[in-house]
């Protein structure tokens, strides 16, 4: 961050001002039971011509559901279904666009991700791979991003990662698992039908609120906060407790936690996540772990850096009997430890947020290798 | 609403699905203290060429004072400062419209507002109606802008209205006070710099949060409210109850009554203002009274509709040493109390919101006088 002195003539001292992010927002949301009825209207005036296709990509756990044949096809639209068992790869992402590209002749009219956030993440990825040349792998980082996505919407079937209003997209690449971090990832319009969470499978619906409920104790006691993050972490944090602490009816608990998942994400805009997410990348990474339960297997063993939010998790876990795998790490070698330190090192905003600018003073690979070898 | 019957194949009932708003989001803030130094890189991608100006339309308090000398003005930019101690007004638009239509060749590359909701809802409605013909009264209500406005932006100095997120621009109109509201009337960027209310006199200060205050009793209480309104709502009322009952620094003061501003804004997306807003604006239409004493001339007054809220507001009221000027309607005819019922009667969203789809067996004039004298 760039800083500079200057006086501040209001308050007749010498300030600090630091250069803040200009924080991109998702500029059209709807929110309601039902509401995905609503895609088509919303998709037509965003139709180029009828040459120009939307793409759907939807969870191949819906097909033959009614969502799937609620999915407004016209003209020459095409549905894909993509399974979301493994964490998306920049190398699907590439095939992905490489097929769109090859099968159509103009650039579609849009891209729309249906499902939990490999779903989201991977429309996010492909919106901006269609208009930028090169891997997927080539953008992982912070603003590399040149150009302009093709419009994309996201539409959440499942609530907590915060992806449908996140400037990111998480992909495995060859080398390191991270995200495409770019004002153009936002999607264009995000669609909230809290009905779309019907059915779950219960122990999906745990990792994934808990992540949102990991990002807000993460922000909350990270080092960047600000009054904005701080904000909406704290209205996200109490919607989390109001789920999984207390007893709701269901439609009520689906909205709130769907509301938590939008805040939660915002709650990053200035904050950033922290020891958790840089672990649980490792495990990703090494052992394609998903994202959800991989924070849970990291997150329960945080005591010494996240005290109250951990007793809180295990309150969680317990009250809704959730029994997280064991022995994870036990088989693994010493190269293998290694690597899960590596690609958790790398992350250096989430240390950094997490434990101060001296973080490297702080975290050794030792005391890493020792909370993996927990999992 | 649209309401239809249909099957919920998940459920296996019928449900009723209303159709829902799609909202727009301000695409793009910044939020921190010293970010209005970050203004002019924001503006530089924005410019269109060097004879298309920014004009910045700035509160005359601010004439001679460093925020003033800090505007970034380049090539043929214009700073033009403008009251704020009346209502802003369809006529004050159309003359602002037609001066700089008149004196540019061509559009501007965009209009910010700089100041408190009367500099943040002319420069809104200024940049819609460079694009749109007629005047501003012609587009009181609801969407019946049809072209998109140009770039604007919104600089808010003080913090309470949520002009700086609404999808409305209040004006007073030859024959009613009523807001255009529109997808277009959204800001293209809003900088939040708590700083910038270094300074507000307290009884302003008081009364335009209140302002906020009220948005979120209103909202939390009323018929439309959703989850989604809901969550807002209540993370701004937490925020003004820290703001105005507890001991906060300076600058956590201000930095929270910021974002509860901006919550509260949002709060109104899928809910509504309600009764203390629907008589507020009989007051500013007869009298001139400004939209945020107007809020607190009412509210202290309607126990029967926001029993707590105004036990609360009192509390505030008391703990700030706030005297709310007395006798406002003793001299006023029969007439006169008919103009108010029939401005404040006339705002039937806010009306339905507060008291549900029979409203009119609710509410009558007499009541409404009744209230009205006491003021």
């Amino acid at each position: 961050m760039k800083v500079k002195n200057e006086i501040d003539e209001n308050e007749s001292v010498i300030v600090n001002t630091v250069k803040h992010r200009n924080f991109p927002q998702v500029p059209k949301v709807i929110f309601g039971k039902g509401s995905f009825n609503q895609l088509d209207e919303i998709l037509l005036p965003e139709r180029k011509h009828i040459d120009a296709p939307f793409i759907f990509l939807v969870d191949d756990v819906f097909k033959n559901t009614s969502l799937a044949h609620k999915v407004p096809l016209r003209f020459n639209d095409e549905l894909i279904f993509v399974s979301s068992e493994e964490e998306p790869k920049t190398k699907q992402v590439d095939k992905l666009v490489k097929s769109i590209l090859d099968k159509y002749d103009s650039l579609p009219s849009g891209i729309v991700g249906i499902g939990g956030g490999t779903l989201l993440d991977l429309a996010k990825a492909v919106s901006l791979l269609l208009t930028n040349k090169g891997s997927a792998a080539d953008y992982q980082g912070w603003d590399l991003i040149q150009k302009s996505s093709i419009y994309h919407v996201g539409v959440p079937t499942i609530s907590g990662t915060g992806a449908e209003v996140s400037r990111t997209t998480v992909l495995l690449g060859p080398d390191k698992k991270l995200g495409i971090n770019s004002d153009y990832t936002v999607f264009n319009q995000v669609i909230l039908d809290p009905d779309l969470s019907i059915g779950v499978p219960k122990n999906q619906w745990f990792y994934t609120g808990m992540d949102c409920y990991i990002h807000c104790i993460e922000s909350l006691n990270g080092t960047y906060l600000n009054a904005f993050s701080k904000s909406y972490g704290e209205m996200a944090l109490e919607l989390c407790k109001e789920v999984y602490l207390e007893e709701l009816d269901a439609q009520d608990s689906r909205e709130k936690l769907m509301m938590a998942s939008w805040h939660g994400g915002m709650s990053i805009a200035y904050s950033q996540v922290g020891v958790a997410h840089a672990m649980s990348y490792g495990l990703s990474y090494l052992l394609g772990i998903k994202h959800g339960i991989g924070n849970c297997l990291v997150f329960q063993h945080l005591e010494e850096f996240y005290g109250e939010g951990v007793i809180l998790f295990n309150k969680m876990k317990e009250k809704h009997q959730i029994d997280l795998p064991k022995g994870i790490c036990k088989d693994l070698t010493e190269d293998d430890f290694d690597t899960l330190c590596n690609v958790a090192l790398k992350m250096e905003p989430l240390w950094e947020n997490a434990l101060g600018k001296n973080w490297k003073d702080l975290i050794t690979r030792e005391k890493l290798k020792s909370i993996y070898r927990k999992i």
